[in-house]
């Protein structure tokens, strides 16, 4: 077992970083963060933190600090497009304390784009190639302008798809650790009556996170009970217990995804 | 004009603090986020942070402690249910520095509500009366299990109806400042086109936050421009004189909600 090989499977950890206003005002909706929780989840890497915060050059610069010191990974997006509001490579540039200019492959493929479209590559469109020095591209299959990479922060766009291909083309760079594994219990009783065994289980099974969601549906009460753990072996034992409790207890018990 | 009345209108910020590993997970989608940023713009509160953080009390602790002290309010969504995961409480306790124990007035609520119902008031339903000292109770028109608030601090549930019921029981104690006011125009340009006049006025309309948001729908492509401002004059001077520059432009320009 694979558990028995590596027994101490390492925690590789991350944070998102949502970079704009539209986000903060309500206007629009965040679409970006499921995503990522999703496919860092598949990849092994466990997602810490999200945040959200404006497009103000020192709460990026804030934030970026004190997310990338933490967390093995850090996850922006937004604020890199041609508008003087898309400030993000500039403040990412001023949290590592380094220089921003023009970089020459990220010039090199916007102008073969917009010769390509017969689109005017102007001052604006060439803020999109405004790189931090030491930073690495991230491709942009979708429409050009790239995202880019420093030390273990990834700056990609806002716009949905762009971002989805974008953390798609930076996959290979990631290291991922423990995979972290989990099982549901819909459970046919309310959370107060469910609260007590569950408390109970946790203590035997502490490698086991034990999570508990109420639902209601159509007038039925129920509650999720969701066991998450990086070791197959604990999660499973603690799963067949959890569900032998709660048949005793009388409760319709049956395992979803 | 009430700008003339009241030129420097106070601005009242706030941070919403979402707790719950299943948000991180990918495993839930939040829904109160932007609930409470449209409510709050209603009501003159600027939402200026979002953050959404494990139920891990030293991670509940750290950001309560952070936000309260930046913003004049912080909400808090989940992780005040009967189960053993249900930790928001207890690390506001920690957060203030103050004892928590069984509320009088919450225990009593509950009592009432399982004896009206027939629900037994068992030990891990009694964990919902456990509220801060100091703290004065937000009322649950829904469930019954109370939030509350500790200063700046307001502690709500994590379910959306209840959370969003608790939201408008608290509203009468909330004092909006000036409210943020905004326009959009729909321009059929792409963002690289309508970039550099935007920037020149947002130079001239300093207090008007110029946004930039790049769409593509049935293959065309256009840029929602939000301007935001809590000086209706100002907005609608810069309104009226980028509609102008749009027009100058050749561009379609209407205006959107």
């Amino acid at each position: 077992m694979s558990d028995t090989q590596n027994p101490h499977p390492k925690i590789v950890t991350a944070a998102i970083l949502v970079i704009g206003d539209e986000i903060l005002s309500g206007r629009t909706q965040d679409k970006n963060m499921a995503h990522l929780a999703e496919r860092l989840t598949e990849i092994g890497v466990q997602l810490r933190e999200a945040r959200i915060i404006p497009d103000i050059e020192a709460e990026i610069v804030a934030a970026v600090n004190q997310l990338r010191s933490k967390f093995d990974y850090v996850f922006t997006t937004g604020g890199i497009g041609p508008t003087h509001d898309d400030i993000t490579a500039d403040s990412i540039a001023a949290a590592f304390g380094v220089h921003i200019d023009y970089h020459p492959e990220a010039m090199k493929l916007l102008t073969r784009h917009y010769q390509t479209s017969g689109i005017e590559f102007n001052t604006a469109r060439k803020r999109m190639a405004r790189i931090p020095d030491g930073a690495s591209l991230i491709n942009n299959p979708v429409s050009k302008a790239p995202g880019f990479q420093i030390e273990n922060v990834f700056v990609m766009a806002g716009v949905p798809v762009i971002m989805q291909a974008m953390f798609e083309e930076i996959i290979p760079r990631l290291i991922g650790g423990a995979k972290m594994l989990s099982r549901t219990i819909g459970a046919g009783l309310p959370e107060g009556r469910v609260a007590e065994k569950l408390g109970i289980l946790q203590k035997i099974y502490p490698t086991v996170a034990m999570g508990s969601y109420p639902y209601f549906r159509q007038g039925e009460v129920g509650t999720n009970l969701v066991l998450r753990s990086v070791e197959a072996d604990q999660l499973n034992a603690a799963f067949d217990h959890l569900m032998t409790e709660l048949t005793k207890m009388g409760a319709s018990a049956v395992e979803t995804s």
